[in-house]
């Protein structure tokens, strides 16, 4: 639908039609027109007839497609037998799933009339290939080599496949201490300030594009008539997007950057999972980041959603505290090597820090000489943290430290090479209690006492939710002197 | 797709054809043709003209898509306004996302002639409303009371709407210690074993249904010419299957189960995660629990898929050991008033338990007076820390205690009634360690030292991947003495 929509004509895609999945055959549950189906998303589909065995007449319809002409995309129906030509197999949905036994392999070789060697290739063929690729390959290398090292542009090709303009952080924004801004609308801020440094950057959402402060400033959308715009609308389809942005990525030359509601990341999992197998450097924008997303109710308030992020291996995770930290957040994405999450909240937060947590993943915000405790925090509620703390420190007595950790998986790095360091940040030996607006599942890892929301939340205004669900300074409170064994 | 394979003729769906998404026109993203979309998935199709505000018209246009006789299921395109009527908002995006503002409902309900009153509605149409439901709607309960008071089949629909016959317990199959079968086996086995107790029980797969133990023996496929089938064939449609399942599971009477990869559980997520908002009693089986998949490789492998799994709310997960402890959770997921996951090996595991530990969550399976150690675990490494703690005893002098924990959850909500019957299974006093083939994300709760996979898998046989990924008895010997201040 979407590629139908941008009319990416250089896109042919060959639908393996041979009609049988795992079950059995495709009629047990599928009765779809596959062409009408695409013909009605913008595709051109030609059905190629029974040629799947005719390399003459398959080359012939790879190069019409081709070169049609006609701004579509193309989908060439190619009828095929799975398993073919085994004598015992051919069309069977057994030789969807399982392997070929040798016995198996020889017998279709031998109705195929090649030996039984292993790997075995035509000697002509094989040389014929290997001499296309060092004549025509080389040729091609060498024109492209040429036409680059001439290029006017040279520099800003390098630096967009290299992902940014030398010094280009020096434009990122420092925001006012005590000014109130949603870390999604500081993202947007940070964006437009840094983009002339990132040529590569290109940013849409899944229909949300003011909401989740992907819009960029000044820039036209990418469209079949625009294809070098930098907004991508890419509709209300948000695995279409994170797969989109996973290819984008893997080309090269482009950091994408795409953005939806927290809670809408589970319809982008897979991708956000391919992307983190392959090191693909994408840009995941979730914003409206707890139940503080209000009146739209449980459906839309993610709980879960940040342990299930920070279970992903090798996917950057960045929860920052306010605008000053979502800006190094951006920073710490485009030099980490592969893809990142920015976790950002619908509502304002004051501006209480520097930005400078984000670097080594955690940092003390509040520091006091022998802390009786330790209050962690992420996001939205670091806030709440630094208040309860003073409360804690002027009504009983209790000196806190307060921690803020936007990113997990860059303080465990750190931790590795600078354990003692990491420890002045959050002791072993001293109590600690964390807060932050999700399930606790995981912050055993950090804190003896796990302040958050283990349900589904609930449909009022995001500050009554987060007021009732025990995201409050006094439930803070509470918990901690419980923790130290105090009565409050 | 599904729909119109299944040939769902009482299904009648509005398209509100109003061309506005939040970030603006439809024209941004999207040029497909539904109408032809739609029709080739089988659905008959209806353009309706501008009749969006004639409620006759409307009315006449849902009994012909009732009346139709196609066998198709019916969509109506409905063009609209969005916002319409009001005189500043028709037809514009921000009238979708944008609660009107008390000015913008009085201008609003002043072009619709009514009065400002709050929740105003002619009294004339209040009262013929209140009368049909107490007089056509109590005609239709009576009949449908009288026609159920005198069905010859009452108790078999009461067992049905209930979930089960009285006694369908005492068909859960006994497994023998010793045997080794892998628990997707098991549940295939224990499906069979009461399906006849369990009326209202129909399964499928995502086109997976022979792997996932969800073929029932001697079952039709559920079809538009045998739709009592109770095979279902769900398709290469992982979230469909998680949508019809929740719809299934809401409407009664139904008890759904669908298999799947437990990896592509990614792709029905935001279903899973409704079934438990909803409580919508639905048995998911995922497969294939771990790297031992085997040569799939890192795509196919799941990782960090129980800790998404865990940390849902009010989702009941299980990862059984073996044989005996999957037939206990069927019987818990059928006591279970909401969602359950059942997570199970592709490999054979040994018959090792009872399955006695599903019922409180854990269960202590080697039994010490005094444990230097508690080795605990889930599926298919508990063999593991089995075997570990006889080498760590006759070895190494150490005495363990080793815990089966299939379901976290049920365990959490025993310790809350028994706190000192869960401190004897998992002592905090006594050094813990942890063995589960997945994430150690969240482990951090039951024990010191975490063993798992906290990276993606990769390509081998799936033993040699455990093996060589941790999961093995020398790693768990050698963690476990590590914890003990003792080198190997």
């Amino acid at each position: 639908s979407l590629a139908g929509h941008q009319k990416l004509d250089r896109l042919i895609v060959v639908f393996d039609d041979n009609r049988i999945t795992i079950d059995g055959s495709t009629d047990l549950t599928c009765s779809d027109d596959v062409a009408q189906r695409f013909s009605a998303y913008g595709w051109d589909v030609t059905r190629l007839g029974p040629i799947s065995e005719d390399l003459d007449a398959l080359e012939k319809a790879l190069m019409a497609a081709r070169n049609a002409g006609t701004e579509r995309p193309q989908l060439l129906i190619l009828p095929t037998k799975v398993g073919f030509p085994s004598p015992d197999w051919t069309d069977r949905h057994e030789a969807h799933g399982n392997p070929f036994t040798a016995e198996d392999v020889l017998r279709t070789k031998e109705v195929m009339g090649i030996p039984p060697d292993s790997f075995w290739a035509p000697n002509d063929i094989v040389s014929a290939c290997r001499d296309a690729a060092s004549t025509v390959g080389h040729e091609h290398y060498q024109a492209w080599s040429h036409r680059l090292a001439q290029h006017q542009e040279r520099e800003l090709w390098d630096a967009t496949w290299l992902g940014h303009i030398a010094g280009w952080h020096a434009h990122l924004p420092v925001f006012t201490q005590g000014d109130s801004i949603a870390t999604r609308v500081a993202i947007q801020k940070t964006f437009d300030a840094v983009l002339s440094g990132l040529p590569g950057l290109v940013a849409g959402s899944a229909d949300l594009t003011g909401n989740t402060g992907t819009k960029l400033s000044g820039q036209d959308p990418m469209s079949a008539s625009s294809p070098g715009g930098r907004q991508i609308y890419f509709g209300i389809r948000e695995h279409a997007m994170g797969a989109a942005m996973v290819g984008m990525a893997l080309h090269g030359g482009v950091l994408p950057v795409g953005g939806t509601f927290f809670v809408f990341f589970d319809y982008m999992k897979p991708s956000v999972r391919l992307a983190a197998i392959s090191g693909a450097k994408c840009l995941f924008v979730f914003t409206h980041d707890s139940v503080g997303v209000g009146e739209d109710g449980p459906t839309h308030q993610p709980i879960e959603h940040l342990a299930a992020l920070r279970s992903i291996p090798d996917l950057q995770v960045i929860r920052p505290a306010d605008a000053n930290e979502t800006a190094a957040a951006l920073q710490a994405a485009i030099e980490f090597p592969g893809p990142t999450a920015l976790v950002l909240s619908r509502q304002n937060v004051p501006v209480i820090t520097d930005g400078s947590a984000v670097s080594i993943g955690a940092g003390v915000l509040r520091v006091v000489a022998q802390p009786d405790v330790v209050l962690v925090a992420t996001g939205s509620e670091v806030q709440v943290a630094l208040r309860a703390a003073d409360t804690l420190h002027t009504v009983h007595g209790r000196q806190c430290q307060v921690v803020s950790l936007p990113s997990w998986d860059r303080f465990e790095k750190f931790r590795l090479d600078h354990p003692e360091d990491a420890e002045a940040i959050l002791p072993s030996s001293v109590p600690t209690v964390s807060i932050e607006a999700g399930t606790t599942f995981g912050w055993e890892r950090y804190a003896d006492r796990c302040i958050g929301i283990d349900r589904f939340g609930a449909s009022a205004p995001g500050a009554l939710a987060l007021e009732n669900l025990g995201i409050n300074d006094q439930h803070v409170v509470q918990v901690t002197l419980d923790l130290l064994g105090t009565k409050p």
